[in-house]
């Protein structure tokens, strides 16, 4: 009989889907997963898009999941000030075998609590951000410390899942996965990450997030419906 | 003032979350974009690992959509035999700038008579079923003919999307799309594709979509709720 491993992939108000759905195409693939979408309530989640991607558990549904994953989003702070949220993750973090964020999903890792002292990584456009967690910034795709796993920005959270089911289930497993959802990415600029971009197109890939951010009305939102 | 595109992403029961997230995540960030998720009825669409998405709109309310994408998903038969959505495909098809699909979204584009005499691709383990639909299977990431944009597997619908960004809107724009969501892959293996994975990682591929095919029950679905 497989062993079951229980996924638990955070899902809030003005997440980035694909940050979310990313690793979720990898992990839910893995034998024996069980991977539950946790909020703090069921029912639909808007993203910082406009999608709504839909949770089926509760925070109290799911206490001590095998593997967190924590996505990025336009807006976090409402998450990061929600103490209910930050409980569940230390809780959870408790027992858990891994505990993993994409992109800004490690801000709230950070206000967990569990970076302290530990390297790190995040979306470019917010690596600055994990000092005040007592984290250091690291610019890597992926980021592996003790049992904290932390991938870059939006589409690195297929690396990060991929490298991750490798931990789980072994490379073959991986491989399999890799395969299966046909990963063999060319894009088709190299335009990816601020190394590789020209000072225009950061410019005006800062002045779109900072747009982004502003319409979204950041600073103004609570996580709702905690019980 | 910005000229708004109007990008119509179908929704469908067992379609794969990643082939739609991923081009959505960069066709929403399109200056001017307007994205609706049509199905055949407003709400949450099961994928084919579980997660819900949720559909906005329905066929009637998006006749003429600029960008028609129709992303792949494990079962397509209930809506390669659905005549509502075929017609809907066809009709929208003759006033759109570009009709695009991802993975074996081509399938659908091919049923609904699209890909006549063409070169297209689709997922790796389904390219054999295009000749039916009279197009030439290519196993390109993306392939291009007229206004025919076809992705391969999964993942390569970021790609394609990307490319499809950089014809609407140019490429600086795709670029900072493309920084925006740190689009930067380096896959930790190098098994994406069956012409560099290993023969076992393709026979376990293999097996497993075909294990998965079989759980959905995928000959005994229709399309539901047609209005």
């Amino acid at each position: 009989m497989e062993n079951t491993t229980q996924i638990a992939i955070h899902f809030y108000e003005d997440m980035t889907a694909l940050d979310a759905v990313g690793p979720y195409q990898v992990l839910v693939l893995l034998p024996g997963a069980e991977v539950k979408l946790v909020a703090a309530k069921v029912g639909p989640v808007r993203t910082d898009t406009g999608l709504y991607l839909v949770a089926d558990s509760t925070f109290t549904h799911v206490p001590s999941p095998d593997i967190i994953l924590i996505p990025g989003g336009l807006c976090t702070k409402h998450v990061i000030e929600d103490k209910h949220t930050l409980d569940w993750i230390k809780a959870a973090d408790k027992t858990s075998t891994w505990t993993t964020s994409v992109c800004t999903g490690a801000l709230i890792l950070g206000a967990a609590g569990l970076l302290k002292g530990l390297a790190a990584t995040t979306h470019w456009n917010a690596l600055s951000n994990l000092a005040q967690y007592d984290a250091t910034p690291v610019s890597n795709r992926v980021v592996h410390k003790g049992k904290i796993i932390t991938g870059g920005g939006v589409s690195a959270g297929i690396d990060t899942a991929l490298y991750l089911a490798a931990l789980v289930a072994g490379e073959e497993v991986a491989k399999t996965i890799q395969l299966s959802i046909q990963y063999d990415p060319e894009p088709p600029f190299n335009s990816g990450s601020p190394a590789t971009a020209s000072t225009a197109t950061l410019v005006s890939a800062r002045e779109s997030l900072s747009k982004r951010i502003d319409k979204l009305n950041c600073g103004n939102k609570k996580e709702k419906d905690n019980q």
